[in-house]
């Protein structure tokens, strides 16, 4: 019994590891989007679409994080929704 | 008590309806990049790095979704990282 319950309790945290890697890289991805397209001020490939449906998304998952209370969620999402409204705001600033 | 029962599961039921719309606009958003990338066959002004990064860190949520048994988690990130290693595959072969 034990040794399941420590099991459980690696477990547990070997998924927890996995979730945070897990949030920091789907946030750090849209570091090099930032970067390159504040560079180049270019963002003609860039759907529009796709960038107001994730921030709306985004926003709408740090509401749930709010909700739960739950301290990751919330600041995955926090800066997640800022670089993908930087990447919006220049979309829309480059059209 | 009850009262309070009640407003829990209220609460729990809005959280996961939020949840789940969440889930589903930050999965969606990719559908019309995949479609503009696709006609235009132009992915210049996307960035190699985001799409690498994205992909590594969502198959991550997809492990980690598979350890917790959650499957609004696993679905998520099943079309998720699909519709990113489309976008990914554009931007190789049209580099």
């Amino acid at each position: 019994m034990e040794n399941f319950i420590l099991l459980d309790a690696l477990n547990m945290s070997f998924a927890s590891i996995l979730g945070y890697l897990a949030g920091t890289l789907t946030t750090l991805a849209f570091v090099p989007q930032v970067v390159k397209t504040w560079k180049s001020k270019s963002t003609a490939d860039i759907s529009l679409g796709m960038f107001v449906t994730f921030c709306v998304g985004v926003f709408l998952w740090l509401v749930y994080g709010f909700l739960l209370g739950s301290p990751p969620i919330i600041a995955a999402n926090v800066a997640t929704l800022v670089l993908a409204m930087i990447i919006l705001f220049l979309k829309i600033k480059y059209k």
